[in-house]
């Protein structure tokens, strides 16, 4: 996969130029697929040239075919599903996700799906199968080998996004009483019960309980004599019902490599690698991002219809709430109309405090994610959040009273417009920081519709404070 | 590290009981620090048991004692630092960043820091070194061993976030020539200069450019003959000047374990490993969410003022906004004397627009940050995204429509209201997925400030829109 995008970038021997071009072409410096590339992808298939397009594609890592499919539309994508090896075709499968996955899936033979699925590591062959439908998945299972079916069929026992799902079931183990040097001659001649790439050895009990365990590296530092108990480390077990976004937050904090996934009793039964967990994190840390601002599916291949759907329901929430912080200014329909300044003053406050309430809000979330937030400092940070909102109100009240009192020339209305900002703006930090708390104590996810809630609160006290303090200082 | 905190984990023998406890009693069962645990490191402190706090120390993890410092306030952390080893001292200042790492160096002295720095891994080395101030960082590095001293200068001289900064200078290369044996012969001799862990063997020609690659597991599963370019396989280059973020892209898309990093001219200078870049995917993608909230610095452990001046600058510009907001309604001051429930209905198509803009907005962010967005789709995306905006805008229009007419019985209201929210629901889908776009065309940021220009075009596109066509419709 190397390639030569600029100078800085080493060319490796290559048998064949033609490909070495092409791969070159593939990519551009930042490691996308080329926008000329798939052009050219295009117009092969346009002018029906599978030879070509097959020459294209061996260019390609699968992990780019599975972009390259993203950038192309339906009919496209059809005519370059057929000329992938299984290898191939469950390599790409893996990469991808969601609607396009399942539209792939759906062209594909159950007999083809079944070998591509057998060649996929366990983790990932579980994943893939998972996004069928019942009767298809019934239909590839039959196809498969008895020993591919069973070990899929323990896995899809698991729940869905728990270790159970993420782990792969091949794991390197050795008993206690072996020496570095018997290890060592095991796996030369295990051959293909290994896993395929492995970084740890485990070493179990007769109950087939982890012990320890020692990074392969460190065998390979070590004397044949050494026993593994000499040099094993205590391990990480992963119970295997663990949630994914748990096992992701263990590894990040310990600096794992590799973990052992055991049972209910101890019997270790399989290991979940770093590699996985890399697309946890981003999952879940985009997840929260998308959920912050109401996007609730990846969308990626969704089409249009199905994009609208998504998004429909949560403008439509905040339609609601909407309508709710604008019957608060109904109530002062009658100051308005003697004052109509002030319904050009309104909104300030209300927006100011959708804004900072949101700042503390996210900053909450993500403490929430991380575990920087809990029991211990949760009474500091409440109190350092609200600290912040009546600081920064005092702040902008001054702020807020000068602009007003400059552009309607009546010391009054600013001095409305100024109490709004503070008590605004404190209002928006108590919300920001105890709304996810809350949410998270009920058990649910702190980044989903706090927003919503969040600007409820600051649109209805932002319009009540200063429509309210300006009928009652003002008016009367 | 092995813990039972229920049933479906298994304890692992341990020589001392107490401490076995301590260690159960630390973390809870979802492995973030227990508030009882760190009542007891308070207790302790207070009392001035300077034996019970290095006991209790000794059942934390590095990881896990960084964050008891962060949930400790100054006082307590003070107590705790001198009763780090220097070992222990390097662990906890790695996993810790910006304010309390500082905090805690300013109490250390450069003897001991020099100690504590000399031995991490390069690249967490260089992390610390690069957060001191240039008369300490300049006592440490005279504290240091020359070699170390001349390795941190040498990794100090690539820019900050780049893949130089990010890589262990140690590394397992191998000359072409050699065969399986040899290459395991030479590790178990080598000793010190290997890496703590290394994943990979990479081979080199005689200007030391790596040629290809070998996970260690593969080279246990060959015979001693085999030559190592039999089992090698091309591996991605990092230049050493690569952006972090582009290398977690290239990691998590290829799926890698580890990576050369090789400088201008293609000589091997070191290596990246995928627990680095675990680290890098986690905080670029928090600095994304935060970016968009408008939330500039981790600001963990920074103080209430710190706190407040960093938000207030955000606040301020978006108080601009609002008061230009604000202007677009003051135009119409004398349509709302005239009619005050315009004054009313006025912020909801407003506020719609700021939701939808947002959700636009984030996906795009997003898409642009994972690559899945560019010139290949760039034309479909826009597309889409605008017609989902004027579909949204179409069926809100018929709901806003009919609650303007139950609400104040005016149909003319109710055509207003339903065509400011078609306006406006499209005016937020193009600047949502535009507004990102140019930015990062421009070389910015695309999280970073798009929100408040979103909003700033939904707010005036929304009253503007609505007051306007009040105006014009109602009023004339």
């Amino acid at each position: 996969m190397a390639r030569s995008t600029d100078g800085s970038m080493v060319v490796n021997p290559a048998p064949d130029d033609e490909r070495e071009d092409l791969e070159d072409l593939a990519l551009s410096d930042d490691y996308a697929l080329n926008p000329e590339f798939v052009e050219m992808v295009v117009d092969a298939a346009d002018r029906g040239d599978t030879r070509r397009l097959r020459e294209l594609m061996d260019a390609l890592h699968p992990a780019d075919i599975a972009d390259l499919m993203g950038f192309l539309s339906a009919t496209y994508r059809e005519e370059l599903v057929p000329l992938l090896g299984a290898d191939e075709l469950g390599e790409v499968l893996s990469e991808l996700d969601g609607a396009l996955r399942e539209e792939i899936m759906d062209q594909v033979a159950p007999a083809i799906l079944a070998e591509a699925i057998g060649e996929m590591d366990s983790d990932d062959a579980v994943d893939v199968i998972d996004d069928l439908d019942a009767r298809k998945r019934g239909q590839v299972l039959a196809a498969m080998s008895d020993v591919d079916r069973a070990s899929i069929e323990t896995s899809l026992s698991y729940e869905d996004e728990s270790a159970g799902r993420l782990m792969q079931r091949e794991v390197l183990a050795a008993p206690q009483f072996w020496t570095v040097g018997q290890a060592l001659e095991h796996v030369r001649g295990a051959g293909d019960e290994l896993p395929e790439l492995f970084f740890d050895i485990y070493v179990v009990d007769p109950a087939y309980r982890p012990i320890g365990g020692a990074p392969i590296s460190r065998l390979l530092k070590s004397q044949l004599a050494t026993p593994l108990t000499e040099i094993m480390e205590p391990v990480t077990e992963i119970p295997v019902g663990m949630d994914q976004e748990e096992v992701a937050y263990i590894f990040d904090k310990y600096h794992l490599i590799s973990a052992p996934v055991v049972e209910i009793g101890g019997r270790l039964v399989g290991q979940i690698t770093v590699d996985d967990i890399v697309g946890v994190i981003q999952e879940e840390s985009q997840e929260d991002m998308l959920a912050l601002a109401g996007v609730y599916d990846a969308e990626r291949g969704a089409t249009i219809f199905g994009v609208t759907r998504s998004r429909f329901w949560w403008l439509l929430v905040n339609l609601g709430t909407a309508i709710l912080a604008s019957s608060v200014i109904s109530m002062f329909q009658g100051s308005i109309a003697k004052l109509a300044a002030l319904a050009v003053l309104n909104p300030i406050a209300a927006s100011m405090g959708g804004n900072a309430g949101t700042q503390t809000l996210t900053v909450a979330v993500r403490a929430l994610a991380t575990k920087e937030l809990n029991a211990a400092n949760l009474m500091a940070t409440i109190w350092r959040e609200t600290a912040v909102g009546l600081l920064n109100g005092v702040m902008f009240a001054v702020v807020m009273g000068a602009v007003t009192y400059l552009w309607f020339h009546d010391p009054t209305m600013a001095v409305v417009a100024a109490l709004a900002m503070v008590i605004n703006l404190f209002a928006a930090a108590v919300a920001g920081i105890l709304l996810p708390l809350a949410v998270d104590r009920l058990g649910f996810d702190p980044a989903a519709a706090t927003v919503v809630f969040l600007t409820t609160v600051t649109d209805c006290v932002g319009y009540f404070s200063f429509l309210g303090l300006a009928t009652w200082l003002i008016l009367h």
